[in-house]
């Protein structure tokens, strides 16, 4: 037997980031494009756009941020407060899975291992 | 912006436990009764039965026991091991609700309120 945990923020009651959510900001971070981002949740750049509103919305804050063209293209990235978010969120979930694993050893000991 | 978790057991893969089955059981302990268990989920007897087997069967133990009748009709309790299973995963995740807050606090601590 083994401990699964789910977990997701909310805010007013409604969903604000998750897994999903937070990978997807982790990519736009990652490839600096929200084209490439999208394309790496297969997500149509629209819908993944509309996420992005969305959470910031949600939590009235600004994620990300764009800078148009020049030779190379547009550049999209998180703003400090993205940043600051997912180095948060994903903080958070470390720390949680570390105290799932130690409250189930401690909550639902095994017998162990028979004797030899 | 608030943590949610949801939590859950799995044996080879499978949904051994999670609230909703612990409630089941929970209600079977307090109750002394298949019957009143079942009321209480708004679950057929037949259900009710079909899902407390379930989890017998993901987890190889046997988990509640029955006696037969006499006056005030029949009986169904919790087994020992039943009984511990119901203990440890209620005390699992009172802890994880605890480490929760404990790692929310820590990995995205607000601003606080303006100064005075």
């Amino acid at each position: 037997m083994e401990p699964r945990v789910k977990l997701w923020f909310e805010e007013g009651g409604r969903l604000a980031l998750s897994d999903y959510r937070v990978r997807l900001l982790e990519l736009v971070r990652d490839t600096g494009s929200l084209a490439r981002a999208a394309a790496g949740m297969k997500l149509s750049y629209r819908r993944a756009w509309g996420k992005i509103k969305e959470i910031e919305q949600n939590l009235g804050v600004t994620l990300v941020e764009s800078e148009a063209g020049g030779a190379g293209g547009g550049h999209t990235r998180l703003t400090p407060e993205g940043e600051r978010l997912v180095a948060g969120y994903r903080a958070f979930a470390a720390r949680v899975e570390d105290a799932v694993a130690a409250a189930f050893a401690e909550s639902l000991p095994s017998d162990g291992p028979p004797p030899a």
